[in-house]
């Protein structure tokens, strides 16, 4: 029986995947149903099809991982160089392949066309290679077994590759990977940073895993949101998703309160079936974000269900006529302040007759910020099922304090939401 | 003088770009750069970070290619190993910097918080390497210069990565490049589509370029725009200049009035300057988009002058509440008409005192849609310096719907305000 395939890299190639414009989306695609297989992918790469550097990367590559995918550069121009390029590197040639010859043939005069003298190209095959037949195209792929390890050759287009993948390599595959599942849980957190999460998760990490399942975790951080993947491997897929639900509840518990999902909800979707949950409305007054909170709970399909609308207070004029503040506390406090934000969330509330009312205001940057409120204060009050107001301080620029902002808010609904469950 | 630098690598480091869930899109933007510099990128490629595998990678990269941009890896947890697997790969050790040690402490402690010990490791810096500042976040890059090659260290977020790249990156790169510039000029278009764009650019590409001068174009579509990129390249800078320029106005006049922006701004960016020059200020009402329209005005720095704000009106009652659109009115055309929208844009502009009213009602889907109303039937409305209402069909899913609204909606305050300049 031959060796197991555990682990892979994807080889894309063609020029156009390195100019700025481009990017191998197939690698996403192969991933996903590779990882499915119980493959991992160790790297992936683009590369230019120049046939000794392709050569080189396929050699390295086939030194490396147990399983290589290239994709592209099998068509019929002088540039489609990926089937020399990998004889090369295994020191094999290439022969004629009759079949594949009338293949293209036939579905050229099914066109009414005659085959063009280049698309004889396509008709060589690697010797020893099975042919991957190809209904949607002309380049057919090939997969050929060198030692204990498979290269598989695809062709670039997605409409090609992945029902040839689905098809002929799939199935192949199957046969050759473990019988081992990789499974994956996420866990998403919003209120903390990445090295604050990282030193509370760390000693959790260490317990992960036993003697039949292997775990490896990855922290993702981005404004206002951090993930914790965690990615399972073993024989038994029960018991993978046991030991990975353990491992949640434990991290969960560490980092509670500022844990908001582990089943890949969105923290706008959470909050929504929060609201939906108790029967409760929302309303929003904006000034800093302006408008961005609202966008972000109405992306949720079906939200007009609990989300009522808003105000965005841009100018303080609109602060004091459409929510009614009063202008004294404007006066005596300033735009960022808890009594404005305080009485924008009830003013926005009432006004619009909804059971929640939030609030936000701050000094997003790059201008408007002084020494008692630096570029990056934020006050956010909820008003409704309790009171509540915070004042935040967020690093970076415009941008990330506003998508910071956003997350806040959206945050302080569903803690008063889920508290009140 | 040091050897010229013409060809790069580009290695992303994180094992969360291995997933299927994750593409690298920094390359992008750092081809692009290097283009202009005059640097071809070879290869670029996703890489796990586990040190022994990346530092096989990066000593692999430094024998191939004259320059290897590593991005990510460089944040404080375990997980960040590219600082390790660089100096394994030089052969050189690593030491700790106080200068970036007390900048990391000083940015913790403006926000209140103690440094934690981790952080204690992005530090740490490659012997002889030159210190990138980071001001936007914790991690700093690192240039370092090895015999002929260099090998620049930049962080993973590209909001840290750009500006580290245009500041200390390119202009220490351009003493090094070769003096055969590209030079690219970005045509961006809205309200057509990439098809109908396309047919009328394809007759104007075939006359840019001369001998001395090579054009190459690309059209790129996202919902709500397209960007038509000119790449010229050539001997002499400001010749390959004049023949962009030449072919930017050719393509200009023939798509106006869809062209908003042949100098990199934004449509916000555009319209903004529009609404500045004219002493107008705008207020939004906003149902379909709920707050997306005043968050893309106000994304712009100093957008206070000209945005006063707005109401988010989900809910039909706040249209009539707060925006006084008559009740009669929503019963006999429904919320999605052109009456409706019609009375919310002067709805906003009088209540909340503005020069301009903007109101956009719409069928975002996925539910909502009837057979004279379909998902995707989106009317905008203008009130102020003009009277305009329109009725628009968008196609795709709700986020795309969404998207695509806005960018209709910015763009008649572009065309009106424009035409009256």
């Amino acid at each position: 029986m031959p060796a197991e395939i555990r682990t892979a890299e994807i080889l894309a190639v063609g020029s156009e995947l390195l100019t700025p414009h481009r990017l191998d989306t197939n690698s996403l695609y192969l991933t996903g149903r590779l990882n499915e297989l119980g493959v991992q992918v160790l790297a992936k790469a683009a590369v230019r099809d120049r046939r000794p550097m392709l050569r080189e990367w396929v050699r390295l590559a086939l030194s490396r991982a147990d399983l290589v995918v290239t994709t592209g550069g099998l068509g019929p121009t002088d540039d489609d160089v990926t089937r020399e390029a990998v004889a090369d590197a295994l020191g094999l040639p290439l022969r004629d392949d009759d079949g594949i010859l009338e293949s293209i043939r036939a579905r050229f005069r099914s066109r009414g066309l005659e085959m063009p003298a280049i698309n004889l190209r396509q008709a060589r095959v690697i010797e020893g290679a099975t042919v991957l037949a190809n209904p949607r195209g002309t380049a057919p792929g090939q997969w050929i077994e060198t030692g204990d390890r498979v290269i598989v050759l695809l062709p670039g287009p997605p409409r090609e590759l992945q029902p040839m993948f689905e098809e002929q390599v799939a199935p192949r595959l199957a046969r050759r990977t473990p019988p081992a599942p990789l499974r994956r849980r996420v866990i998403k957190i919003t209120g903390r940073s990445e090295s604050h999460v990282d030193e509370v998760a760390q000693p959790i990490y260490a317990t992960l895993g036993d003697a039949d399942v292997t775990v490896e975790t990855s922290i993702l951080a981005s404004p206002g949101l951090i993930e914790i993947h965690l990615e399972g491997r073993g024989v038994d897929p029960r018991q993978i998703d046991d030991l990975l639900a353990a491992g949640v509840e434990r991290l969960t518990a560490a980092l509670a309160p500022y844990v908001f999902s582990d089943d890949g909800r969105a923290l706008e979707m959470v909050v929504g079936d929060a609201l939906r949950a108790h029967g409760w409305r929302i309303a929003v007054a904006e000034s800093c974000t302006a408008g961005l909170v609202l966008g972000r709970l109405t992306d949720v399909p079906g939200s007009s269900a609990w989300v009522v609308g808003g105000v965005v207070a841009y100018a303080n004029e609109v602060k004091v006529q459409q929510l009614g503040v009063p202008a004294a506390l404007l006066q005596e406090h300033g735009a960022v302040s808890e009594p404005v934000a305080q009485a924008m969330a009830s003013g926005v509330r009432e006004r619009l007759g909804a059971d929640v009312g939030l609030a936000i205001t701050g000094i997003a940057g790059p201008d408007g910020g002084s020494p008692e409120k630096p570029i990056g204060t934020v006050v956010i009050a909820l008003s409704g099922p309790r009171e509540i107001v915070k004042t935040l301080r967020f690093a970076g620029d415009r941008q990330m304090v506003r998508t910071q902002s956003v997350a806040a808010a959206l945050d302080m609904v569903r803690r008063a939401a889920v508290s009140r469950g």
